[in-house]
C-alpha cells in the first residue's frame, strides 16, 4: 500500500440512491483535492412513474460531475446485479469509459445490458471471482460476500492510505441462504480488528424490527403451500432471487408438478444463473405448450408481473388475456414477493381479478412466503458490533431512512454518524467526516432513445399535453398586403365534446378566436410571425377555455405564400 | 302500507360502489317490471387518478339507466355526506331531476354542492330530521342514526310491500362517538323482529379483524400526545370528521393552545358543522396571522392535505412554500388519519421533507391517533345478529372485499347471500335473490367543463399525448395542380433533443419526410386532403419513430389556396 501524502484526502460522494429507494450511484474518489482518482461504485436505475413522468421507464442519476472527471475515473465496481445498482450502465457508460468489475453473474447480466446498448465491445468488463482482489490506484478492494436476494451480493472492503471502508451494498444476514455462502463473520471480526474507518450501509428497512427472516424458511413454507393446492399452481416472484426461483422449482418436483417459466425476466435470470453453474441440479423446465397439456395438479408456473405490472405475465393470466395460461376456479396464485409501495392499486386489481374467477390467492400476509432481502435493525445492529466503524454513512434510503439510521448508529457509540444527500462530497479523511462542497446532482429520464433532464421542456409539456390537451392552428398568408389566404385551420387532441354537433361547434368558435385575432393586427405586426403566433395562441387558449374549461398547448403555424 | 299485487316485484341496482371504493351509486325500484318506481340512495364520486386519466379529478358513476327512467325516480336520498356519497350530485342531478332528501348537516354541504354548479334554485332538496322518516310512494323510509367518521350517518329501513330492506349505509358501532348518538340497538333488534328481507351492508373493513375503535380513544390520545409537544404543533385529519376536529380543538384547549384552521375544506366544513349546531362550545379558532403572533408552544393547526395532496396545505408547509405557516426543528405534525392505498408516495415525500427540517412526526403507527369509521369483522358479525337478514348484499368494496363479506354472511347462516357488480339488477322478492337483469353501468369523467365517458377519444389521446408527443404538420397546396405553394412546416410537443441543434436536424428529417410523402402521391390523389393527410401521418409517424424511438400523434393540416 502507498503512503499517504499531506494534502491526501479520502472522499465519498453519493449521486443517486441517498435520499431515494433505488438508483444508486455512488464515487470514492482519494488524492489531493485538485488531482482525485476516482472508482465508481455501482450504477443503477428507479422506474418512472407515470403520473410524474408519463412515458417514461427509466430514470437515471445524473452522473454529470463523475463525467468532468472522466479521466481520472479508474474502474466502476458493481456489488451486484439488482437493476438499482447495474440497471444505469448501459445508459450512462459512454460518459464514464470506464473499465468495470463485477462477480460472474452480474457480469453475465451487465453482458446483456451491454449488448442491448450496442456497447458490448467497447466495454472492458473483468470478472472478478467471488471473494476476489482487486486493486485500482490507491483502491485495494476485497470484495466480501454477503447474503441477499439475488446470487454473489457483494460487500466492498476498500482499502486506502488513509483508511479502510466497508460498503456493505444491499444485505441482509440469512443463516441459510440457500444460494451462496452466509455472511463471512470471521473476515468482518477481522476487518474491525483492522480497523474500520467509515461503513457506508443500507438503510431500507431500518424502520423494521428484528431480523428479514431466511430464504430457507420460504422454502419450507412454500412446499408446504404448495402440497396443499390442488389445481394448478402460479408462483409470482422477483425474477432476479434464483434461491427463490429454485424453492419454487424443488416444492414443484416435491408435489409432483413440474415448473413452466412464464414472463422474459425468468427466462432471462434463469439462464443467466444456469450459465454461472446455479440451478444445476433443478429439474426440467417445460414451455407453455408442453405446461398446457399436462394435468391441472401437475403443473406450476413461474411467472413475473408480482407488482401488477399490466404487460407481465400474471396480468395477462388475471384479466384472461395470456396466450397459453389460464388460471380458473380451483387454481391458486401464491406472491411470494412483496407490495412495493405506489403499486398497491395495481397488485389490489390482480388480487380482484384472480378473486372473481375463484381463484385461491396465498400473499406474505397469510403465509411467510416472502422475506425482504436488507437488514431489520437487530441485523443493523450485529453488523455495527461486528464492523465497529469509526464513522457510520448511511446510504440506500428516503432522507427519514438515513435520518433513523444515523440515530441507531448513534445510539450503538459510532462516533460520527452523517447521512448524506445525493450530491453532498464527504471528506472521509483526513480529520472528521465533513461534507466539503456540494455537487451537481439529480435524475436522467431516458425517454425513447434520448436521455433528458427533469427540467426538459418536453416533459412539461407531456404532462401540459395530458392534463390540458392540445390545440393545432395553421393559416396561410400571400404576400400582397399579408392577405389571408386560408385558415385559420383547427385541430384538436385530447379535448372531448358531448357529440360530433358540440365539436364542430367548438372547432368553429376556435377558429373565429383566430380569425379575429389576425384581424385585429396591425399591417406591421403581420410581417412578424412570432407576433402572429402569439397573438393566435392567446385567442385561442382563451377560446378554448371557455369551451372546455381548460388551457390546451396551443401551436401555431404559419406559411407564407 | 299498499299492498303488493302479483306482478310486483323490489330490486335493487347498485350502479356504483360495488367492485370498488368509492362512486356509490344505488338504487331500489319497486312495481312491476314495466313500471316500476325508483328511489335512488347516494350519488357519490371518486377521484382520478393521475397516470390512469390524467386531467381528471372527479371520477362519476354512469347514470344512463336512471336517466332513461327518470321519470319514474320519485327521490333521491342521501345517507351521510362523504364525497363518495354526495359528490357526484351537482354533476349528475340535471340527469335525474327528482327531489332530493338528507339530514341536516348532509344537506348544508348538499347546497354548496349545488350553488357551485348552479342548480341551488332547481333541485328541491327537502331536510329531514335524525331519526325521521319519509314516505316516496311504495316506499316508506326511517333515517336510523349510525355511527361513522362523518355527523349525521343514516342507515335506511326501507319498508316495501314485499318487505324491508335495511340499507346501512357506512357504519361502525362506535360506543362513544363524540358527536350524534350511538348506534340504536333496540331499534335494529325491533326492525329485525319484524323481519328484515335484505340488508345492504358497507364492505370496506371486512378483512380487518376485530373492532374499529372509537373517537373517544382517539380524544384521549391525541390530548396526551399534544401534552407532550413542546414547539409548534399541526394535526392533519380528514376535514369531514367533525368529532375529530372538536378533538383536537379541545386537547389544544386543556394544553394552553389555540387552534388555528388550516385549508379550504377545514374552513368548509367548520362552517357547516356550526350551521347545525355542532362545535357549538368549542373555544375561538383564530386565523393564519392571529397564530403566527402567539409563541409556538400555543398553537395548533389543523390542516388538510394528509393524502399528501401537492396543493393542499400540509404539502405547502412541508415544501417551506405556506404563506403564514412555518414549522421547525421542536414543532411537531400529528397525522390523525389513515394513509389512503395509492397515496403511500405522496405521503412518504411528507413526512421526508418534515423530518428533513427536524420537525417530529406522529402517525397512527406510533399512536392511536386515528380509527377508522368501517365496520371491522366482529361489528359486522354483531350487525348480523341484530339484524337477522334474509338476504346479505355486501356492497361499497372491491370485488374481493364483496366476495369475502359474501363469505362471512354465510358462515353467519345468513340464508341468501349475493355479492352484485354494478349493473346488476337484483330481484329481492318474490322469491330468491336473482340478478334479473345487467344495466349499462361505468365511470364517467368530470374532464374541466365537459362529462366525457371512459372509451372517449380525448382520454385515450391524452394519454397517448402524455407518453409520445406530438406532432402538427401544416402544408399550403395551390389550385393549379396541387402544387405545394408552402411547407409543410412541423413543429413538436413533447419531444426532446439533446440542443437546439439536434431539434433543428430532427425538424428537418420530420419536413423531409413529409415533403416526400406528399411528392409520391399521384395527381388524383393530391385532391383529396384525406389521402394526404393519411400519408403524411404515417411518414411522418415513421421518421418521429426513428429520431425519438416514439409514436407521437400527428396531425396534419391541409390549406387549400
Amino acid at each position: 500500500m502507498i503512503q499517504a501524502k499531506p494534502d491526501d484526502e479520502l472522499v465519498f460522494l453519493p449521486l443517486g440512491g441517498s435520499g431515494e429507494i433505488g438508483m444508486n450511484l455512488n464515487a470514492y474518489g482519494f488524492g489531493p483535492p485538485d488531482a482525485r482518482q476516482w472508482i465508481v461504485v455501482d450504477i443503477g436505475v428507479t422506474f418512472g412513474r407515470e403520473d410524474a413522468t408519463p412515458g417514461i421507464e427509466l430514470v437515471l442519476p445524473d452522473p454529470s460531475y463523475l463525467e468532468e472527471e472522466r479521466e481520472n475515473i479508474i474502474g466502476i465496481v458493481l456489488t451486484h446485479a439488482h437493476e438499482d445498482h447495474i440497471g444505469a450502465l448501459g445508459w450512462l457508460w459512454p460518459r464514464l469509459k470506464a473499465p468495470v468489475y463485477a462477480t460472474p453473474f452480474t457480469a453475465a447480466l451487465v453482458r446483456e445490458k451491454l449488448r442491448e446498448r450496442g456497447l458490448l465491445e467497447k466495454v472492458r468488463l473483468t470478472e472478478i471471482p467471488l471473494k476476489g482482489k482487486l486493486t485500482l490506484g490507491p483502491f485495494e478492494i476485497d470484495f466480501v460476500t454477503l447474503t441477499h436476494s439475488i446470487p454473489e451480493p457483494n460487500g466492498l472492503a476498500i482499502r486506502t492510505p488513509l483508511g479502510m471502508v466497508w460498503h456493505t451494498g444491499d444485505w441482509k444476514l440469512d443463516p441459510d441462504p440457500l444460494i451462496g455462502e452466509t455472511t463471512d463473520e470471521a473476515q468482518l471480526r477481522a476487518m474491525a480488528e483492522e480497523g474500520i474507518l467509515a461503513m457506508v450501509c443500507d438503510s431500507t428497512n431500518v424502520f423494521v424490527e428484528g431480523h428479514a427472516g431466511s430464504e430457507s424458511d420460504v422454502r419450507v413454507k412454500l412446499k408446504q403451500v404448495i402440497a396443499g393446492c390442488k389445481g394448478k399452481v402460479a408462483v409470482t416472484a422477483f425474477a432476479s432471487n434464483v434461491a427463490r426461483i429454485e424453492s419454487a422449482i424443488k416444492a414443484a418436483h416435491t408435489c409432483g408438478r413440474t415448473v413452466c417459466l412464464v414472463g422474459r425476466s425468468m427466462h432471462r435470470i434463469v439462464a443467466a444463473a444456469k450459465g454461472v453453474g446455479l440451478l444445476a441440479d433443478a429439474p426440467d423446465l417445460i414451455d407453455e405448450d408442453e405446461a398446457g397439456a399436462l394435468p391441472d395438479e401437475n403443473v406450476l408456473y413461474l411467472c413475473t408481473g408480482s407488482q401488477g405490472e399490466v404487460r407481465a405475465a400474471l396480468s395477462r393470466i388475471a384479466r384472461g388475456d395470456h396466450r397459453n395460461v389460464v388460471l380458473r376456479a380451483g387454481d391458486t396464485v401464491i406472491f411470494s414477493s412483496r407490495v412495493i409501495p405506489g403499486n398497491e392499486a395495481a397488485i389490489h386489481t390482480l388480487y380482484n381479478q384472480f378473486i372473481e374467477r375463484g381463484v385461491e390467492l396465498v400473499t406474505a400476509d397469510d403465509e411467510m412466503v416472502h422475506v425482504s432481502g436488507h437488514p431489520g435493525r437487530d441485523e443493523l445492529k450485529q453488523m455495527y458490533q461486528w464492523a465497529r466503524p469509526r464513522i457510520a454513512v448511511p446510504v440506500h434510503g428516503e432522507r427519514r431512512h438515513l435520518l433513523e439510521h444515523m440515530k441507531l448508529a448513534e445510539s450503538l457509540q459510532v462516533p460520527e454518524a452523517l447521512a448524506p444527500s445525493n450530491g453532498d462530497l464527504i471528506r472521509l479523511a483526513p480529520g472528521p467526516a465533513t461534507i466539503i462542497d456540494e455537487v451537481p446532482s439529480g435524475r436522467l429520464f431516458v425517454d425513447g432513445n434520448v436521455i433528458v433532464g427533469a427540467e426538459d421542456d418536453a416533459l412539461r409539456d407531456r404532462r401540459r399535453l395530458a392534463e390540458q390537451g392540445a390545440v393545432s392552428v395553421s393559416l396561410a398568408i400571400g404576400e400582397r398586403k399579408n392577405a389571408l389566404l386560408a385558415g385559420p385551420n383547427v385541430s384538436v387532441r385530447g379535448l372531448a365534446a358531448g357529440d360530433e354537433e358540440d365539436m364542430e361547434a367548438a372547432l368553429d368558435d376556435l377558429e373565429a378566436a383566430a380569425k379575429a385575432a389576425y384581424a385585429k393586427l396591425g399591417p406591421a405586426d403581420r410581417e412578424d410571425d412570432d407576433l402572429i403566433e402569439a397573438a393566435l395562441v392567446r385567442a385561442v387558449r382563451k377560446a378554448a377555455e371557455k369551451v372546455w374549461g381548460k388551457r390546451p398547448l396551443v401551436d401555431v403555424s404559419v406559411l407564407r405564400i
